[in-house]
């Protein structure tokens, strides 16, 4: 039997169902960028980079997904702006069933770097960087 | 009770077992680094790579680890030159207990391009670039 709190991670990220992705994230969720050391704080600014990220990831698919209690990894592999990259998705929910924490980890460093370039583009456009 | 393949695995890592650490990868292992896209297959680079890092990496720690039969995610950080780093280690095992895949990601940006660094330099060292 699949995990709920995943079929609703699914939902969000390959309907692009932006109501379930907010409804999952806790409002003061930390978001652990790939490419930034500090992390972001708050359900805003991670809806921003999530919703972001899926939209720039080509041919986003998840591979092993690894469950113990509250605590996910979930390895991906996509394409960004024609580079190859693998990642994971380390994320921790709480008991009421949202995110709480969430790291993400990219390679190899070509990719991760053109991800970077690409998010900072949409964080200007957005005004926010 | 912890899985004997891990306690291998930190005996190989945190006692610097080189022989226990050899005995681990399969001669075939294919090794995937978190800098290049492409990985190196067998056992003597794999071990020349692993034993690099482990000597790079300073106060280097596991934090939460997830098993899914021979398939484990083990998360760690650790410091490179003076920056802080956290990193995943996504380890296929075969059923006779050797590692068949060895694949590393790191966050964030700066403190990869650190680590490529830190192991290109070892590479030129040892005549392998």
């Amino acid at each position: 039997m699949a995990d709920p709190r995943l079929q609703q991670w699914h939902k969000a990220v390959f309907e692009q169902d932006q109501d379930t992705l907010r409804e999952l994230l806790h409002p003061e969720v930390e978001f652990y960028s790939p490419a930034f050391w500090k992390p972001k704080s708050g359900q805003d600014i991670a809806f921003f980079i999530l919703t972001t990220v899926i939209d720039i990831f080509e041919d986003f698919t998840y591979h092993r997904e690894w469950i113990d209690g509250n605590e996910m990894a979930l390895e991906f592999s996509a394409g960004v702006n024609g580079k190859s990259v693998k990642g994971i998705d380390l994320i921790r929910w709480n008991d009421a069933g949202q995110i709480t924490h969430f790291e993400v980890m990219v390679r190899p460093l070509n990719g991760l770097a053109q991800l970077a370039e690409q998010i900072g583009e949409r964080f200007k456009q957005a005004g926010l960087l």
